[in-house]
Protein backbone atom coordinates (compact mmCIF):
# COMPACT_ATOMS: atom_id res chain seq x y z
CA UNK A 1 0.00 0.00 0.00
CA UNK A 2 1.40 3.34 -0.77
CA UNK A 3 2.33 6.15 1.85
CA UNK A 4 -0.13 8.82 2.43
CA UNK A 5 0.59 12.22 1.03
CA UNK A 6 2.07 15.05 2.96
CA UNK A 7 2.69 18.68 2.34
CA UNK A 8 4.91 20.44 4.07
CA UNK A 9 4.95 24.29 4.06
CA UNK A 10 7.16 26.48 5.72
CA UNK A 11 6.47 30.59 5.08
CA UNK A 12 8.63 33.15 6.32
CA UNK A 13 8.12 36.40 7.88
CA UNK A 14 8.11 38.91 5.02
CA UNK A 15 5.93 36.09 3.35
CA UNK A 16 3.13 36.88 6.55
CA UNK A 17 3.45 40.61 6.66
CA UNK A 18 2.41 40.52 2.88
CA UNK A 19 -1.38 39.92 2.81
CA UNK A 20 -2.22 39.30 -0.68
CA UNK A 21 0.97 36.85 -1.54
CA UNK A 22 0.31 35.02 1.67
CA UNK A 23 -3.32 34.55 0.77
CA UNK A 24 -2.23 33.23 -2.50
CA UNK A 25 0.60 31.05 -1.24
CA UNK A 26 -1.90 29.50 1.21
CA UNK A 27 -4.85 28.91 -1.62
CA UNK A 28 -2.47 27.33 -3.68
CA UNK A 29 -1.37 25.29 -0.79
CA UNK A 30 -4.67 24.49 0.22
CA UNK A 31 -5.33 23.11 -3.57
CA UNK A 32 -2.48 20.02 -3.07
CA UNK A 33 -4.20 16.69 -2.50
CA UNK A 34 -3.46 15.06 0.68
CA UNK A 35 -2.74 15.56 4.07
CA UNK A 36 -0.76 19.20 4.84
CA UNK A 37 1.04 20.86 8.12
CA UNK A 38 2.40 24.56 7.70
CA UNK A 39 5.58 25.90 9.24
CA UNK A 40 5.89 29.47 10.21
CA UNK A 41 8.94 31.85 11.42
CA UNK A 42 8.38 35.41 12.80
CA UNK A 43 9.40 38.20 10.64
CA UNK A 44 9.86 41.60 11.93
CA UNK A 45 7.09 42.20 14.08
CA UNK A 46 8.77 40.48 16.85
CA UNK A 47 12.10 42.90 15.93
CA UNK A 48 9.53 46.01 16.48
CA UNK A 49 7.84 44.44 19.64
CA UNK A 50 11.57 44.01 21.06
CA UNK A 51 12.73 47.25 20.44
CA UNK A 52 9.23 49.17 21.93
CA UNK A 53 9.94 47.37 25.06
CA UNK A 54 14.01 48.12 24.26
CA UNK A 55 14.62 44.54 23.89
CA UNK A 56 18.12 44.54 21.27
CA UNK A 57 17.87 41.82 18.74
CA UNK A 58 20.77 40.04 19.10
CA UNK A 59 21.60 37.73 15.90
CA UNK A 60 24.82 34.88 15.54
CA UNK A 61 25.40 33.17 12.45
CA UNK A 62 21.19 34.35 11.23
CA UNK A 63 20.27 32.92 14.69
CA UNK A 64 18.47 34.55 16.94
CA UNK A 65 20.28 34.97 21.02
CA UNK A 66 17.36 33.85 22.88
CA UNK A 67 17.30 35.79 26.15
CA UNK A 68 14.21 35.59 28.51
CA UNK A 69 12.92 38.56 27.68
CA UNK A 70 13.48 37.60 23.94
CA UNK A 71 11.97 34.45 24.73
CA UNK A 72 8.56 36.19 26.29
CA UNK A 73 8.35 37.97 22.98
CA UNK A 74 8.95 35.41 20.33
CA UNK A 75 6.14 33.59 22.05
CA UNK A 76 3.80 36.20 22.24
CA UNK A 77 4.35 37.04 18.87
CA UNK A 78 5.16 33.54 17.06
CA UNK A 79 3.07 31.15 19.59
CA UNK A 80 0.45 33.75 20.04
CA UNK A 81 -0.19 36.87 16.89
CA UNK A 82 1.19 34.90 14.20
CA UNK A 83 0.20 31.84 14.51
CA UNK A 84 -2.98 32.46 15.48
CA UNK A 85 -3.83 34.94 12.42
CA UNK A 86 -2.83 32.25 10.44
CA UNK A 87 -5.03 29.79 11.61
CA UNK A 88 -8.04 32.56 11.41
CA UNK A 89 -6.94 32.82 7.38
CA UNK A 90 -6.70 29.13 7.06
CA UNK A 91 -10.31 28.89 8.46
CA UNK A 92 -12.20 31.49 6.43
CA UNK A 93 -10.50 29.79 3.92
CA UNK A 94 -12.10 26.53 4.80
CA UNK A 95 -9.44 24.44 6.14
CA UNK A 96 -9.47 23.05 9.82
CA UNK A 97 -5.91 24.26 10.93
CA UNK A 98 -5.30 23.97 14.59
CA UNK A 99 -2.33 25.95 15.92
CA UNK A 100 0.61 24.57 17.83
CA UNK A 101 4.23 24.83 19.72
CA UNK A 102 6.32 22.12 20.35
CA UNK A 103 4.73 22.14 24.09
CA UNK A 104 0.92 21.21 22.64
CA UNK A 105 0.26 17.58 22.91
CA UNK A 106 4.06 17.61 23.61
CA UNK A 107 4.34 17.76 19.57
CA UNK A 108 8.60 18.73 19.25
CA UNK A 109 10.53 18.05 22.20
CA UNK A 110 13.95 19.97 22.96
CA UNK A 111 16.54 20.74 24.84
CA UNK A 112 17.90 23.76 25.33
CA UNK A 113 21.22 24.13 23.40
CA UNK A 114 24.36 22.94 24.93
CA UNK A 115 27.07 25.92 25.85
CA UNK A 116 29.90 25.36 23.17
CA UNK A 117 31.83 28.96 22.39
CA UNK A 118 28.10 30.71 22.21
CA UNK A 119 25.33 30.96 24.52
CA UNK A 120 22.22 30.73 22.46
CA UNK A 121 20.01 31.55 25.41
CA UNK A 122 16.62 29.43 25.74
CA UNK A 123 17.33 27.82 22.21
CA UNK A 124 15.78 24.53 21.74
CA UNK A 125 17.48 22.08 19.74
CA UNK A 126 14.99 19.25 18.79
CA UNK A 127 14.97 15.54 20.30
CA UNK A 128 11.74 14.24 19.05
CA UNK A 129 8.99 14.45 17.59
CA UNK A 130 5.54 13.34 18.38
CA UNK A 131 4.01 11.47 15.52
CA UNK A 132 1.23 9.91 17.60
CA UNK A 133 -0.22 12.70 18.11
CA UNK A 134 0.18 14.66 14.44
CA UNK A 135 -0.47 11.59 13.07
CA UNK A 136 -4.18 11.75 15.02
CA UNK A 137 -4.59 15.48 14.21
CA UNK A 138 -4.00 14.64 10.82
CA UNK A 139 -6.31 11.31 10.76
CA UNK A 140 -8.76 14.22 11.90
CA UNK A 141 -8.53 15.99 9.06
CA UNK A 142 -7.05 19.04 10.60
CA UNK A 143 -4.15 20.92 9.68
CA UNK A 144 -1.46 21.61 12.20
CA UNK A 145 0.10 24.96 12.06
CA UNK A 146 3.60 24.84 14.01
CA UNK A 147 4.98 28.13 15.02
CA UNK A 148 8.89 28.44 16.21
CA UNK A 149 8.74 27.45 19.84
CA UNK A 150 9.51 24.00 21.40
CA UNK A 151 9.32 23.13 24.96
CA UNK A 152 12.06 20.49 27.18
CA UNK A 153 9.18 19.07 29.26
CA UNK A 154 10.38 20.68 32.48
CA UNK A 155 8.75 23.51 31.82
CA UNK A 156 10.79 25.61 29.60
CA UNK A 157 9.83 27.12 26.22
CA UNK A 158 12.18 27.01 23.98
CA UNK A 159 12.92 29.50 20.55
CA UNK A 160 13.87 26.73 17.59
CA UNK A 161 14.46 27.76 14.14
CA UNK A 162 11.55 27.54 11.42
CA UNK A 163 13.15 25.63 8.96
CA UNK A 164 14.64 23.23 11.64
CA UNK A 165 11.25 22.18 12.03
CA UNK A 166 9.93 22.05 9.26
CA UNK A 167 12.71 19.95 8.20
CA UNK A 168 12.19 17.80 11.33
CA UNK A 169 8.78 16.91 11.06
CA UNK A 170 9.51 16.15 7.37
CA UNK A 171 12.03 13.71 8.52
CA UNK A 172 10.06 12.94 11.35
CA UNK A 173 6.87 11.63 8.88
CA UNK A 174 8.73 10.38 6.00
CA UNK A 175 8.54 6.99 7.41
CA UNK A 176 4.28 6.91 7.20
CA UNK A 177 3.75 9.45 4.73
CA UNK A 178 4.87 10.27 1.18
CA UNK A 179 6.52 13.60 2.33
CA UNK A 180 6.61 16.85 0.08
CA UNK A 181 8.07 19.79 1.73
CA UNK A 182 8.60 23.52 0.53
CA UNK A 183 10.85 26.19 1.89
CA UNK A 184 9.14 28.95 0.88
CA UNK A 185 11.66 31.95 0.91
CA UNK A 186 12.09 35.33 -0.75
CA UNK A 187 13.94 34.61 -3.61
CA UNK A 188 12.29 31.50 -6.39
CA UNK A 189 14.89 29.53 -4.91
CA UNK A 190 18.66 28.84 -5.23
CA UNK A 191 20.13 31.00 -7.40
CA UNK A 192 23.62 30.07 -9.42
CA UNK A 193 23.75 34.75 -8.90
CA UNK A 194 22.08 35.66 -5.95
CA UNK A 195 21.65 39.41 -7.55
CA UNK A 196 19.86 37.72 -10.75
CA UNK A 197 16.91 36.08 -9.89
CA UNK A 198 16.41 34.00 -13.05
CA UNK A 199 19.40 31.93 -12.37
CA UNK A 200 17.48 29.87 -10.46
CA UNK A 201 18.89 26.42 -10.07
CA UNK A 202 15.63 23.91 -10.96
CA UNK A 203 17.58 20.34 -9.65
CA UNK A 204 20.43 20.52 -6.81
CA UNK A 205 22.14 17.52 -5.82
CA UNK A 206 24.16 17.16 -2.37
CA UNK A 207 27.71 17.28 -4.50
CA UNK A 208 27.02 20.10 -6.44
CA UNK A 209 25.53 21.67 -3.16
CA UNK A 210 28.93 21.30 -1.14
CA UNK A 211 30.55 22.55 -4.53
CA UNK A 212 28.68 25.53 -4.59
CA UNK A 213 29.18 26.11 -0.93
CA UNK A 214 32.73 25.87 -1.28
CA UNK A 215 32.65 28.52 -4.08
CA UNK A 216 30.88 31.10 -2.13
CA UNK A 217 27.77 31.16 -4.80
CA UNK A 218 25.68 29.28 -1.67
CA UNK A 219 26.21 31.40 1.32
CA UNK A 220 25.07 32.63 4.73
CA UNK A 221 21.33 31.89 5.84
CA UNK A 222 21.05 29.76 2.60
CA UNK A 223 23.28 27.25 3.83
CA UNK A 224 21.46 26.04 6.92
CA UNK A 225 18.28 25.54 5.13
CA UNK A 226 19.86 23.56 2.55
CA UNK A 227 21.66 21.51 5.53
CA UNK A 228 18.32 21.31 6.78
CA UNK A 229 16.66 20.58 3.02
CA UNK A 230 19.13 17.88 2.07
CA UNK A 231 19.09 16.04 5.70
CA UNK A 232 15.18 15.75 4.94
CA UNK A 233 15.78 14.51 1.38
CA UNK A 234 18.41 11.72 3.36
CA UNK A 235 16.12 10.51 5.88
CA UNK A 236 13.11 10.00 3.08
CA UNK A 237 11.52 12.89 2.37
CA UNK A 238 10.06 12.53 -1.42
CA UNK A 239 10.76 15.88 -2.24
CA UNK A 240 12.21 18.90 -0.71
CA UNK A 241 11.86 22.21 -2.66
CA UNK A 242 13.63 25.54 -2.20
CA UNK A 243 10.98 28.15 -3.77
CA UNK A 244 9.80 31.53 -3.07
CA UNK A 245 6.27 32.99 -3.35
CA UNK A 246 5.98 33.09 -6.91
CA UNK A 247 8.16 30.20 -7.93
CA UNK A 248 5.71 28.24 -5.50
CA UNK A 249 2.23 29.39 -7.15
CA UNK A 250 4.13 27.96 -10.61
CA UNK A 251 4.85 24.27 -8.99
CA UNK A 252 9.01 25.93 -9.54
CA UNK A 253 11.61 26.46 -7.41
CA UNK A 254 15.07 24.32 -6.52
CA UNK A 255 14.51 20.51 -6.36
CA UNK A 256 16.84 19.07 -3.65
CA UNK A 257 18.01 15.49 -4.54
CA UNK A 258 20.85 12.91 -3.44
CA UNK A 259 23.62 12.02 -5.58
CA UNK A 260 23.16 10.31 -8.87
CA UNK B 1 -23.95 3.90 30.70
CA UNK B 2 -23.00 6.44 32.85
CA UNK B 3 -21.29 9.55 31.21
CA UNK B 4 -17.42 10.09 31.25
CA UNK B 5 -16.64 12.61 33.92
CA UNK B 6 -15.26 15.94 32.80
CA UNK B 7 -13.85 18.49 34.95
CA UNK B 8 -13.32 22.19 33.65
CA UNK B 9 -11.28 24.74 35.42
CA UNK B 10 -11.33 28.20 35.08
CA UNK B 11 -8.43 30.05 36.32
CA UNK B 12 -7.87 34.03 36.35
CA UNK B 13 -5.08 36.48 35.76
CA UNK B 14 -3.56 36.67 39.67
CA UNK B 15 -3.16 33.01 40.11
CA UNK B 16 -1.70 32.52 37.06
CA UNK B 17 0.38 35.53 38.46
CA UNK B 18 1.35 33.75 41.73
CA UNK B 19 3.57 30.62 40.91
CA UNK B 20 2.93 28.87 43.98
CA UNK B 21 -0.51 28.96 44.22
CA UNK B 22 -0.99 28.10 39.98
CA UNK B 23 1.01 24.83 40.99
CA UNK B 24 -0.94 23.89 43.79
CA UNK B 25 -3.88 24.74 42.17
CA UNK B 26 -2.92 22.91 39.09
CA UNK B 27 -1.41 19.70 41.06
CA UNK B 28 -4.84 19.05 42.55
CA UNK B 29 -6.89 19.64 39.15
CA UNK B 30 -4.60 16.71 37.07
CA UNK B 31 -5.13 14.73 40.36
CA UNK B 32 -9.03 14.62 39.67
CA UNK B 33 -10.62 11.40 37.71
CA UNK B 34 -11.57 11.88 34.22
CA UNK B 35 -11.41 14.51 31.52
CA UNK B 36 -10.17 17.52 32.05
CA UNK B 37 -10.43 21.27 30.35
CA UNK B 38 -8.31 24.31 31.43
CA UNK B 39 -9.54 27.58 30.45
CA UNK B 40 -7.29 30.55 31.79
CA UNK B 41 -8.20 34.60 31.71
CA UNK B 42 -5.63 37.01 31.10
CA UNK B 43 -4.31 39.09 33.93
CA UNK B 44 -2.05 42.42 34.09
CA UNK B 45 0.30 41.45 31.45
CA UNK B 46 -1.87 41.87 29.03
CA UNK B 47 -2.61 45.61 30.96
CA UNK B 48 1.09 45.72 31.33
CA UNK B 49 1.94 45.44 27.82
CA UNK B 50 -0.85 47.76 26.80
CA UNK B 51 0.69 50.68 28.62
CA UNK B 52 4.23 50.12 27.31
CA UNK B 53 2.98 49.95 23.78
CA UNK B 54 0.76 53.16 24.65
CA UNK B 55 -2.61 51.52 24.31
CA UNK B 56 -4.91 52.95 27.03
CA UNK B 57 -7.41 49.81 28.91
CA UNK B 58 -10.82 50.81 28.53
CA UNK B 59 -13.29 48.41 30.90
CA UNK B 60 -17.06 48.70 30.18
CA UNK B 61 -18.81 46.63 33.03
CA UNK B 62 -15.82 44.57 33.77
CA UNK B 63 -15.13 44.17 30.25
CA UNK B 64 -12.41 44.98 28.57
CA UNK B 65 -13.29 46.97 25.24
CA UNK B 66 -11.26 45.95 22.36
CA UNK B 67 -10.14 48.21 19.70
CA UNK B 68 -7.86 46.47 16.92
CA UNK B 69 -4.84 47.17 18.91
CA UNK B 70 -5.49 45.61 22.21
CA UNK B 71 -7.03 42.97 20.25
CA UNK B 72 -2.93 42.18 19.36
CA UNK B 73 -2.33 42.44 22.96
CA UNK B 74 -4.27 39.87 24.19
CA UNK B 75 -3.73 37.41 21.33
CA UNK B 76 0.00 37.99 22.27
CA UNK B 77 -0.44 37.65 26.08
CA UNK B 78 -3.41 35.49 26.51
CA UNK B 79 -2.70 33.26 23.17
CA UNK B 80 0.70 32.97 23.34
CA UNK B 81 2.65 34.04 26.48
CA UNK B 82 -0.10 32.71 29.01
CA UNK B 83 -1.68 29.87 27.21
CA UNK B 84 1.50 28.49 26.48
CA UNK B 85 3.49 28.66 29.76
CA UNK B 86 0.81 27.03 31.20
CA UNK B 87 1.10 24.03 28.21
CA UNK B 88 4.64 23.62 29.21
CA UNK B 89 4.14 23.96 33.09
CA UNK B 90 1.11 20.86 32.82
CA UNK B 91 3.73 19.23 30.47
CA UNK B 92 5.96 19.42 32.98
CA UNK B 93 3.86 18.56 35.70
CA UNK B 94 2.80 15.17 33.18
CA UNK B 95 -0.26 16.10 31.69
CA UNK B 96 -0.78 16.39 28.00
CA UNK B 97 -1.96 19.75 27.44
CA UNK B 98 -3.23 21.01 23.87
CA UNK B 99 -3.09 25.22 23.96
CA UNK B 100 -6.24 26.61 22.10
CA UNK B 101 -8.21 29.93 21.07
CA UNK B 102 -11.06 28.96 19.68
CA UNK B 103 -9.73 29.23 15.95
CA UNK B 104 -8.06 26.41 16.58
CA UNK B 105 -10.10 23.12 15.20
CA UNK B 106 -12.59 25.78 14.83
CA UNK B 107 -13.40 24.94 18.79
CA UNK B 108 -14.86 27.80 19.51
CA UNK B 109 -17.12 30.18 16.80
CA UNK B 110 -18.27 33.49 17.70
CA UNK B 111 -18.99 36.53 16.32
CA UNK B 112 -18.26 39.89 16.53
CA UNK B 113 -20.73 41.31 19.02
CA UNK B 114 -23.35 43.31 17.93
CA UNK B 115 -23.40 47.08 18.48
CA UNK B 116 -26.78 47.95 20.92
CA UNK B 117 -25.81 51.28 22.65
CA UNK B 118 -22.01 50.09 23.51
CA UNK B 119 -19.14 49.47 20.92
CA UNK B 120 -17.52 46.53 22.53
CA UNK B 121 -15.04 46.42 19.37
CA UNK B 122 -13.80 43.41 18.64
CA UNK B 123 -15.43 41.03 21.35
CA UNK B 124 -16.95 38.25 20.74
CA UNK B 125 -20.14 36.43 21.47
CA UNK B 126 -20.10 32.42 21.13
CA UNK B 127 -22.41 30.92 18.63
CA UNK B 128 -21.04 27.21 18.20
CA UNK B 129 -18.75 25.03 20.45
CA UNK B 130 -16.67 21.95 17.95
CA UNK B 131 -17.70 19.50 20.70
CA UNK B 132 -16.53 16.89 17.79
CA UNK B 133 -12.69 18.29 17.74
CA UNK B 134 -12.80 18.65 21.79
CA UNK B 135 -14.04 15.02 22.19
CA UNK B 136 -11.38 14.19 19.55
CA UNK B 137 -8.83 15.61 22.08
CA UNK B 138 -9.92 14.28 24.89
CA UNK B 139 -10.32 10.37 23.58
CA UNK B 140 -6.60 11.07 22.36
CA UNK B 141 -6.03 11.93 26.20
CA UNK B 142 -5.05 15.42 26.11
CA UNK B 143 -5.74 18.42 28.19
CA UNK B 144 -7.15 21.44 26.11
CA UNK B 145 -6.62 24.52 27.60
CA UNK B 146 -8.29 27.45 26.13
CA UNK B 147 -7.36 30.81 26.14
CA UNK B 148 -10.24 33.62 25.98
CA UNK B 149 -10.09 34.31 22.33
CA UNK B 150 -12.25 33.34 19.82
CA UNK B 151 -12.79 33.58 16.02
CA UNK B 152 -15.62 34.24 13.42
CA UNK B 153 -14.83 31.82 10.85
CA UNK B 154 -13.98 34.88 8.51
CA UNK B 155 -10.57 35.23 9.36
CA UNK B 156 -11.71 37.55 12.59
CA UNK B 157 -9.87 36.58 15.91
CA UNK B 158 -12.03 37.99 18.90
CA UNK B 159 -11.67 38.69 22.91
CA UNK B 160 -14.23 36.57 24.57
CA UNK B 161 -14.40 36.49 28.38
CA UNK B 162 -13.02 33.71 29.98
CA UNK B 163 -15.51 32.85 32.30
CA UNK B 164 -18.04 32.67 29.41
CA UNK B 165 -15.97 30.12 27.38
CA UNK B 166 -15.37 28.00 30.48
CA UNK B 167 -19.72 28.30 31.02
CA UNK B 168 -20.39 27.67 27.68
CA UNK B 169 -17.72 24.53 27.29
CA UNK B 170 -19.62 22.96 30.30
CA UNK B 171 -22.74 24.01 28.86
CA UNK B 172 -22.22 22.18 25.30
CA UNK B 173 -20.37 19.05 26.53
CA UNK B 174 -23.19 18.09 29.34
CA UNK B 175 -25.27 16.25 26.77
CA UNK B 176 -21.62 13.69 26.67
CA UNK B 177 -20.13 14.33 29.86
CA UNK B 178 -20.99 14.55 33.32
CA UNK B 179 -19.41 18.00 34.27
CA UNK B 180 -18.03 19.49 37.25
CA UNK B 181 -16.98 23.13 36.71
CA UNK B 182 -14.98 25.22 38.88
CA UNK B 183 -14.78 28.79 38.48
CA UNK B 184 -11.44 29.94 40.59
CA UNK B 185 -11.80 33.67 41.44
CA UNK B 186 -9.50 35.07 44.28
CA UNK B 187 -12.08 34.92 46.83
CA UNK B 188 -13.28 31.47 48.24
CA UNK B 189 -16.65 31.79 46.93
CA UNK B 190 -19.50 33.27 46.74
CA UNK B 191 -19.45 35.79 50.34
CA UNK B 192 -22.35 37.00 52.04
CA UNK B 193 -20.23 39.83 53.24
CA UNK B 194 -18.04 40.51 50.32
CA UNK B 195 -14.88 41.85 53.25
CA UNK B 196 -14.85 38.60 55.26
CA UNK B 197 -13.47 35.42 53.65
CA UNK B 198 -15.14 32.95 56.25
CA UNK B 199 -18.40 34.67 55.16
CA UNK B 200 -18.49 31.85 52.62
CA UNK B 201 -21.75 30.88 51.37
CA UNK B 202 -21.25 26.96 50.40
CA UNK B 203 -24.51 26.43 48.17
CA UNK B 204 -26.55 28.89 46.13
CA UNK B 205 -29.84 28.26 44.40
CA UNK B 206 -31.11 30.81 41.53
CA UNK B 207 -34.01 31.95 43.61
CA UNK B 208 -31.46 33.19 46.31
CA UNK B 209 -28.76 34.45 43.93
CA UNK B 210 -31.57 37.18 42.65
CA UNK B 211 -32.37 37.81 46.28
CA UNK B 212 -28.50 38.60 47.30
CA UNK B 213 -28.63 40.54 43.83
CA UNK B 214 -31.29 42.31 44.27
CA UNK B 215 -30.35 43.39 48.28
CA UNK B 216 -26.52 44.09 46.87
CA UNK B 217 -24.95 41.28 48.46
CA UNK B 218 -23.92 39.96 45.16
CA UNK B 219 -22.58 42.80 42.71
CA UNK B 220 -20.12 43.79 40.29
CA UNK B 221 -18.30 41.18 39.00
CA UNK B 222 -19.54 38.50 40.35
CA UNK B 223 -22.88 38.81 38.56
CA UNK B 224 -22.30 38.06 35.26
CA UNK B 225 -19.59 35.02 36.51
CA UNK B 226 -22.97 33.42 38.60
CA UNK B 227 -25.16 33.78 35.52
CA UNK B 228 -22.91 32.03 33.63
CA UNK B 229 -22.50 29.61 36.04
CA UNK B 230 -26.47 29.21 36.48
CA UNK B 231 -27.11 28.66 32.87
CA UNK B 232 -24.34 25.91 32.98
CA UNK B 233 -26.29 24.13 35.72
CA UNK B 234 -29.60 25.24 34.09
CA UNK B 235 -28.19 23.09 30.53
CA UNK B 236 -26.87 20.11 32.17
CA UNK B 237 -23.92 20.55 33.75
CA UNK B 238 -23.44 18.70 37.33
CA UNK B 239 -21.87 20.76 39.29
CA UNK B 240 -20.64 24.51 39.13
CA UNK B 241 -18.38 25.44 42.40
CA UNK B 242 -17.13 29.01 42.21
CA UNK B 243 -14.16 28.84 44.67
CA UNK B 244 -11.16 30.54 44.95
CA UNK B 245 -7.42 28.41 45.07
CA UNK B 246 -7.33 27.83 48.87
CA UNK B 247 -11.09 26.82 48.91
CA UNK B 248 -10.64 24.80 45.63
CA UNK B 249 -7.12 22.34 46.61
CA UNK B 250 -10.06 21.96 50.02
CA UNK B 251 -12.89 21.05 47.42
CA UNK B 252 -15.02 23.70 49.28
CA UNK B 253 -16.11 26.82 47.29
CA UNK B 254 -19.91 28.18 46.04
CA UNK B 255 -22.03 25.04 44.90
CA UNK B 256 -24.76 26.04 42.47
CA UNK B 257 -27.72 24.60 42.02
CA UNK B 258 -31.39 24.40 40.79
CA UNK B 259 -34.26 25.53 43.29
CA UNK B 260 -35.56 23.17 45.51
Amino acid sequence: MSKPKLHILKIGGRLIENEEALHQVLHHFLQKDGNKILVHGGGKRASELGQILQVPVKMIEGRRLTDEATLEIVIMVYAGLINKKLVAKLQSMGSNAVGLSGADGNAILAHKRIVKTIDYGFAGDIDQVNTTFIKALLTAHTLPVFCAITHDKNGQLLNTNADTIAATLSKALAKEFEVNSYFCLEKNGVLSDPNDDDSLIPQLDFTTFQALKKEGTISDGMIPKLDNGFEAIDKGAKEVVICGPASFLRNEGTKLSKNG
